[in-house]
């Protein structure tokens, strides 16, 4: 048998590094789990008899090893690793999305998925190139929102366009339309960010009404987890 | 002469890791600044030059070596590193706070500065026990916005009180009063946040107007960074 392999995007799997992360695997995606690993340094005790109870339940393998610790994780305390099919969601019409264009750094991504879950937005598009979803550092990142979003990546912006374009269009730039503040979405919406380093391209200041979140010129911007959560806030809200 | 050590919370320096980072050193607290490092690796060329002119117009010394790089850098491309006395800020009555209480994680504290700056908030206050503002990862995290932010540490939240009661004060909890947008912070006022594992203790919900953000129950919480910028974004807006 070969050993274990470090993570790569063309597997068909990928992982959950860590107890608290595979619970919440174990609790949204169960019907995709291949295998849980266990290490040797895991203590006998509830936490471990929920884990084995939920597996056997699901008919989902476990494995004692530490082998693919050493693989895969770096954190000391990581004692359980859930492995997992890839999974393929689906936007819809009717729901609101964030989209995130050339998105390049998976925890960022983890981040705003956590947050997007939170603020009841399940769908993203991800236009490419584009950070893997199913990154174990996205997975993490996100503390199992990866698990129950529904995700889809689109060769280009107008690509997503094309078939999901029939709503409010917000991009995110500094130099906008509007302010934050001022917006106030009637009925389905997309929120529109750009890549970390260099935003969106001037070009989306053409589509749907752009939209900046107002800050001192002491910092060049805020970091996209930090705008992207604001704009989820501030467009998921009541207005009273 | 001794060799290069590590970051300690006791130095009486600490380090600016990068050429972007000692650039806003230098542009905010140039009269902190004791040495500037360069490596071998850093390019002839505009930026240097810049940085040549800058630091002897100063009267910083500037000390070519790649030992000190080894020691403080993980990163491959750190050609540059500034040195600093640590600095010394000060709180006011008539300005807003940020309250950190306990807070553990220094990016996360870095990254709450740049958001702070970004709204308007420059004053923070932390309350021990708690990560270390000088760290070189919470200057790193703050992108040079530790270098405009005023914060001091207190032993405690009593004595952070005594010396800035008289105030609107607003901790977040998720057992709350408030929902943060139906809050109208009328004067100033302070945002009181918990530590990124244990969130404020219960008697907090007895200091001033306890707050929450509300999110689904498919996550636990915010991330803390995230939690605090949409708190400064919210009372610090213009209301419409």
């Amino acid at each position: 048998m070969a050993g274990y392999k470090r993570y790569r995007k063309e597997s068909e799997v990928s992982y959950s590094l860590g107890i608290t992360l595979t619970f919440e695997l174990l609790k949204y995606k169960a019907e995709h789990v291949t295998r849980i690993f266990i290490h040797s340094g895991m203590k006998e005790g509830e936490t471990l008899g929920k884990l084995t109870e939920l597996s056997k339940a699901a008919g989902i393998e476990i494995v004692h090893t530490d082998k693919i610790f050493h693989v895969l994780s770096q954190k000391e305390n990581c004692y359980v690793i859930g492995e997992f099919r890839k999974f393929q969601g689906t936007l819809t019409a009717d729901a609101s999305h964030i989209v995130l264009v050339q998105p390049s750094n998976a925890g960022n991504m983890g981040t705003i998925m956590r947050s997007a879950l939170g603020f009841g937005i399940t769908q993203m598009a991800i236009i490419r190139p584009a950070v893997d979803a199913f990154d174990p550092k996205t997975v993490r990142a996100s503390m199992g929102a990866v698990f129950s979003m529904d995700f889809v990546y689109f060769d280009s912006f107008e690509e997503y366009r094309e078939a999901f374009g029939e709503r409010e269009l917000y991009p995110f730039m500094l130099d906008a339309e509007m302010k934050l503040y001022e917006i106030r979405p009637k009925r389905v919406f997309s929120l529109i960010f750009g890549n970390e380093a260099t935003g969106l391209p001037d070009e989306f200041s053409c589509i749907g009404t752009s939209v900046v979140i107002p800050h001192s010129g002491r910092i060049d911007s805020l970091n996209l987890p930090i705008a992207a959560s604001i704009a989820m806030y501030e467009a998921t809200k009541p207005k009273i």
